[in-house]
């Protein structure tokens, strides 16, 4: 037997605020940033986008959080707050059962944002957007998927306030996970496989590539022509933008507010990367009082070796999707031509970086590095075995960092505190288990030559 | 916009007791109980089955919680009690969006027991018997999985100890659910197709039924012989049996507590009835208070119209699987040849009832009613887009009962407090998802002929 008997649980496993302490205000980190991230830019003229440019495509209130360097607390309106209720505040989760198998003397903690439906922290930012929606008098809003957690967590938060939900979702998921599309459309969302025939960008790709599974790019591209073709809607997205990040503040709100009650600080957090809306969340609040001078964290982003932005990216304007209808942010990006290899199973394959994280790195106040798949499954393995939750394969990215921190503490003797995101379950990632299970898959790296052509190809502006 | 802004929330919409409050000892109602449930028999002899003839199977220690009527109060060994607060205590949320959407005076309360990765209350019970089997020194255990709820619980709670566990799933569920048999494996357990060619009694079917996909009695019968057939193996069941609702009345007991915290008390209590785990465990408590004249509740067995035990049943004698190879139980039974129709898409499939359940029945104490499919998917997607949890088909039986009993309240203009029990999430039960938003689900309800043929075939013994 595991010797749990002996297992000294010197508090709870689970810190949970009441509702009552739930933020009433998101935490924009640009405000204590002396260097703000860099603008959007037009990609027709080089300038900075307008207020106005913005919202032919965006709701107008997002906008204005998106260009909103310097208001350090945004107020969370009474509704959405009260939607946060069914779901929030989320648990901080002492991982005992993990330290015990490691035999490490560090100290593990995870915020836990899977216990939604939506299955991740996305729903943070979806209900917001959705919010803002309704308030400007919308119809429905448009967005694209990949994995699908997004568009599951759009598709509830519609729901929510009666607006309509069009998703695009990349064709190989759509037939692939049938189960993702099935939770969106119990929601009332419609869920369109893309390229589609319903947009002119579609078309025009189903004709040149017949018989294409599609792609995320493809998808922003449909989603956004759905929103400025039809009256009453606007694009929404998940991930990369600034209002995304401060959305997302929430989560770190929470997790120093618990912290806090037990009287405990963190020496070192660490997040998975994708676009940034997980690690943004999660350390906006810390990351505050370090650039306030209050504290000092070490602060770890993780990325998939298979799609490296901060690590093996370069620091440049470049397009946020792949058919380059969006305006050009500056950012850690691979090219907005990079295509990770499709054996990785992770949803960590966006080309680059929300600007405020890359400005944040570059400025040199947190780290990156990259882990490879198998190891990352192999860390997600031992991390369902012994906490009991079956974790996401993003989310496991980071659990594989926190575990090789955790076992050189164990070498060092070092009581270190670690946080990490837990952003989701794997619930719907079970393909990419059974090939971890059947000994078949994979790592794939780019070599230096695929990132030197994808790279090539970034637009000359803005530097 | 659903007016959200106008919604009164005048408490807490998640009641979570602290880890220190989890209960110290599971309640076992039989004691509280005059007239007892009726013993196990021995099938050959007709005589109640003996500790030792169960020892065979089962493992000792659940043997003597299995045949002990008398003890009101049984300890939870700590390392049950460290494993529960991994995702215990479970909340007692207000369903208060629910509520809204129905414009009900009735205070709607439901006890949530899918934040766990078995997505259900069956590790409640999985933990405890993974224990026992440890305790006894043994390798490991054996089970049968339909659906694969139970399996997954079983296979998280033998990889916490340690100990191996192999589950015989139901062939055709084996081949449409693949990402349930890879929950399990990720844990570590062995799945099997069943029939299969591990046991003489898969050989046989397999052979006497060529190309047949299973049936749960086939897979129970496998695994008991695979148990009895193994050194150092024992069976072990997720429902029906004694000790599994004394387990399970961890549910009810946390209910209860966290009802005191607030000062509620519910006037009536709802909740789905497959073999009686999660009913007879949310309930026990409330109804020893009502058989020790404490209280009074009105309590409401919900089942399928598809697999209607308690309310088409006949109460006697009858095996607890198909392949008879298990003891006779007193029960409301279908008639173990009894096979719902293949349409249905909820685990509420068991031909019988808990012993317990059947005698609290028989007695009045507990009343009964059955729904159909096509209602209760209904009632599942209001949920799911009020309340922000996609729950599991067997729960959503008692949903549907819920919110006829919150419409008839809106009638009366009774704030009556309805307690029901959230078993678990659908996230594994998308296909029956799918068929309900494409309009495909129908309704099955035996005719009284289909019973009478059934229950034709009851054993002559023990009446």
């Amino acid at each position: 037997m595991r010797n749990c008997s002996s297992l000294k649980i010197d508090g709870p496993c689970k810190v949970y605020l009441e509702e009552s302490e739930l933020p009433k205000a998101w935490y924009n980190v640009r405000a204590d940033m002396k260097k703000k991230p860099a603008p959007l830019l037009n990609p027709g003229t080089g300038k900075p986008m307008t207020a106005a440019e913005l919202e032919g495509v965006f709701c107008s209130e997002l906008v204005k959080q998106e260009l909103d360097n310097d208001t350090a607390y945004i107020e969370i309106p009474e509704d959405i707050r009260t939607f946060y209720k069914m779901y929030r505040p989320s648990p901080l989760v002492r991982a005992y059962f993990l330290e015990q198998a490691l035999g490490t003397p560090a100290h593990i903690y995870y915020k836990f944002e899977g216990n939604n439906t939506s299955g991740s922290h996305k729903l943070n930012s979806a209900i917001a957007q959705a919010y803002y929606a309704k308030q400007q008098g919308l119809k429905g809003v448009t967005t694209e998927t990949g994995a699908g957690q997004w568009g599951t967590a759009l598709s509830m938060a519609s729901a929510f306030f009666g607006i309509d939900c069009q998703v695009y979702m990349v064709k190989c998921s759509y037939e692939q996970k049938p189960f993702r599309r099935e939770v969106m459309r119990t929601y009332g969302a419609s869920v369109t496989p893309s390229p589609s025939m319903n947009t002119n960008v579609g078309r025009k790709i189903n004709e040149e590539f017949p018989g294409t599974t599609g792609s995320l790019g493809c998808a922003i591209s449909e989603a956004v022509e759905a929103a400025v073709t039809q009256e009453g809607y606007r694009y929404v997205l998940g991930s990369v933008l600034n209002q995304v990040l401060l959305h997302q503040s929430v989560i770190g709100l929470e997790a120093q507010a618990a912290f806090k009650k037990i009287g405990v600080k963190p020496d070192m957090i660490i997040g998975c990367a994708g676009g940034g809306s997980n690690l943004g969340g999660l350390i906006s609040p810390f990351m505050g009082e370090k650039l306030r001078g209050e504290a000092d964290y070490d602060i770890l982003a993780i990325e998939p070796a298979s799609c490296p932005s901060l690590t093996r990216g370069k620091y440049a304007y470049d397009f946020c999707d792949t058919g380059k209808v969006c305006p050009l942010a500056k950012m850690y990006t691979l090219g907005s031509g990079f295509i990770p290899s499709a054996n990785h199973a992770g949803g960590l394959r966006y080309h680059g970086m929300s600007s405020i994280l890359s400005e944040l790195y570059d400025q040199g106040l947190m780290r990156a590095a990259s882990v490879e798949q198998t190891k990352v499954f192999e860390a997600a393995r031992l991390f369902a075995q012994t906490e009991g939750i079956l974790p996401a394969p993003e989310s496991s990215h980071a659990i594989r960092a926190t575990i090789d921190e955790a076992l050189r503490c164990k070498e060092t003797g070092e009581a270190k505190n670690i946080l990490f995101g837990l952003t989701g379950t794997g619930y719907f990632d079970m393909v990419a288990y059974q090939k971890f299970n059947d000994g078949e898959m994979n790592d794939y790296i780019p070599t230096d030559e695929d990132l030197a052509k994808s790279l090539a190809q970034l637009p000359n502006v803005g530097c």
